[in-house]
């Protein structure tokens, strides 16, 4: 064939993307993550990852549940099996609001729907409230998941300062009174009140006060995203924010960390017209959950002692925080900082001035670590000195060899700055140029 | 309490829903159907509905799923309870491959995407690729799920003819010309070729092929949505449009009537730039389908004679398809046609001139009938003398008991029209002003 009286063969070979004239505005932002290559390599067995949010499901009785989800199939398989409410299956409901009730929340099954893990409570939330252009409010850092769900729908993120107790409230009315003098119009406030994802700072009591106020007095709705919420690793849970104030908060709950994470089952509690409004949104995206892993769940609650599973997941998660929490103080060069979270998954480092997380990422999965880089946390390019560390996945002494392994490559950098003076733009080690959140926050 | 006083409950009681101003513009949009609690009454045991898209799942063998889905705990739980990838499982892509070479597609595993049922294939689809105001192409008329997705992403759906072999190229021609004139931007042709939801019509051989060369010719994507294609109660499968044009077609298939709808397990198979768009989305949207849904279908494509079920499935809906063009032909008034779909589920009824379908909708439920008026498969006001009746759910003896109980209903309608020549519009029992798409589609 000769390429030039053959156009079709020429435009194959000289465009990527042939339909790149034809997708909508929102899709030329969706970028693969510069680093995923990297945490490919990262999910070798030889790599200590500290980089991913999976849960640690190892502990979960096995046959507990293959025995409930086999009699579910041969008891209610033909109900299990068919199309169900796009709201979700009401025996689920039920259980959910059960579940939220040892935080405070005191609500009815009708104001719950259920979302193919609370991501999708993200995504439709937003959908349902974000024109492009419009200001979600978020802590400074804040979870990669959902900032990645925000640009999709072409929003701007306004990210607000937190001090030891969560998000301040003073800054929080600044920046939706500049959003608002700006002509821009913030649309809520999106709050990981329980071990922010990445920083694993929570909210004080009084905190919580203080922004439910805020933001009553600002007419700005709380989205609060409440994954890691039971499993506070000291002392009795704070109640909510959805607890403390009904009409303001539209509340997201997950059983990924309670549970496991496969069946996607997640959800949202929200006032009850915005809960018509998030049910005719799900029929539109699915036409409705998945109602087998909706009554799976609905099983496992049945049948298994599942606050007692969440007090041996807490035993498990605090052995890892503390031997992170240890190996940290043992092996990080001074001048390193990091939060001591309460519960949830993650540490939160920032690495002495002068310091370049993100640039240090390869030369740290090449010594068989991997972490989060602290700048997919920030939709504004901060946190090049932060990292994320999650605890909840390798054992304790994995994490510890981990973090050893990491402090090496922080203490040679940290040698090459203070020897040579080079700030981290000027590093020759500096390899990524640009940084992509590494969605999914899995790996 | 002094309501003056109490501004807080003044409001509350003055104001439906306290968020209106909040709302994106794409969900003012969104409404619940004026015929939901209608379909509410349909669901009474003492109703014949012949207005949902419900597979008929009765047959599945319990035991076979049940084992399988416990094996698949004891042996593989902590990966199927697992986060899993965003494209979705690999051992399942590969097995959906060999489902799609029945109808002579030529696929690869790393093309496929899974999603939460082909709605989340369609929702996702429209996401990557369309703006508010784009116009998308569908055939009149169309599936009511679909119309709900692209009206919630502020399309415009304009709708192209069909005749008995299926959409007509040169209509298909004239509305993307006239589109593009208006300024607008077609994205795709949005086609269901085998036994269209709602028509039971099929596209021929030679008409794939013109559908095809047409959409070439326009530089126009089409989006091929196959949920019936296996379930073609006469004769071999037709290639699907896919297994035409690889370059050209985006393929969106499902488990939910070959198998079961409750896992929620569908797919879209996109060329290779779309593909990553698509995982990007879905990402975005869910962090990945569920796992445990996906393993369990791929368990039960390995231990069931599947190919033997969907056999078993054909003679079960040949039966019930039969039953209701037999009654139809007994019992329907002259002057009402209907189609007679070679596969699917629904048969489209055309009622006589002066009928109005929609308006008879309150009388065939009092007459313990349901169907689905045909308005609510176009997105621009027309089917109102058009119903559709779907076979997949009753009996056979409860499919003829609702025929002949709604052809009671549009015997009555037809003699008070030629008694007293009302149209429709004048008829002192139309109820509903307007009508909005009973999404989902499953009552």
């Amino acid at each position: 064939m000769d390429p030039v009286t053959e156009p079709e063969v020429v435009r194959h070979d000289t465009r990527l993307d042939r339909y790149v004239g034809h997708y909508a505005a929102r899709t030329h932002g969706m970028r693969a993550s510069a680093v995923r290559a990297l945490f490919a390599v990262a999910n070798r067995p030889e790599v200590v990852s500290l980089a991913g949010g999976m849960p640690n499901i190892a502990d979960l009785p096995l046959d507990v549940v293959g025995d409930a989800i086999r009699d579910l199939v041969l008891e209610h398989g033909t109900q299990a099996m068919q199309y169900g409410s796009g709201q979700g299956e009401p025996a689920l409901r039920e259980r959910i609001c059960e579940v939220m009730s040892l935080e405070g929340i005191n609500a009815h099954p009708d104001d719950v729907t259920i979302t193919v893990g609370s991501q999708q409570g993200l995504d439709l939330v937003t959908r349902i409230f974000c024109d492009p252009g419009d200001v979600i409010v978020a802590e400074a850092p804040s979870y990669v998941g959902a900032l990645g769900t925000f640009a999709s729908y072409q929003t701007q993120v306004v990210h607000v300062a937190m001090d030891d107790d969560g998000i301040e409230p003073d800054a929080l009315r600044a920046a939706v009174e500049a959003a608002r003098a700006a002509g821009r119009k913030p649309k809520f406030l999106y709050t990981i009140p329980n071990f922010n994802n990445p920083s694993g700072i929570s909210q004080s009591l009084e905190r919580r006060r203080q922004v439910i106020r805020t933001c009553r007095d600002l007419d700005l709705l709380i989205v609060e995203d409440n994954p890691y919420g039971l499993l506070r690793l000291e002392g009795d849970p704070l109640p909510a924010l959805r607890a403390m104030d009904a009409d303001q908060v539209i509340y997201l709950g997950s059983f990924s960390k309670t549970f496991a994470p496969g069946f996607r089952v997640g959800w949202v509690l929200a006032p009850h017209a915005v809960r018509e409004k998030l049910v005719l949104a799900q029929e539109s995206a699915t036409l409705c959950p998945p109602v087998f892993s909706q009554l799976a769940v609905a099983s496992y609650l049945d049948r298994h002692d599942w606050r007692g599973q969440i007090e041996a997941f807490k035993d498990m998660y605090r052995a890892r925080r503390d031997a992170m929490l240890e190996a940290l103080r043992e092996y990080m060069p001074p001048g390193t900082t990091w939060t001591t979270p309460g519960g949830g998954f993650f540490v939160w480092v920032t690495l002495p001035d002068g310091l370049d997380a993100q640039a240090m990422l390869p030369r740290a999965v090449n010594a068989r670590v991997a972490f989060t880089p602290g700048t997919a946390f920030y939709a504004d390019g901060l946190g090049s000195r932060n990292m994320r560390l999650s605890f909840c996945y390798p054992t304790p002494e994995r994490i510890r060899e981990g973090v050893r392994r990491l402090a090496d490559v922080v203490n040679r950098e940290y040698e090459v700055h203070r020897t040579f003076g080079l700030s981290a733009d000027e590093a020759p080690h500096r390899q990524l140029d640009t940084f992509d959140a590494p969605a999914p926050d899995l790996s």
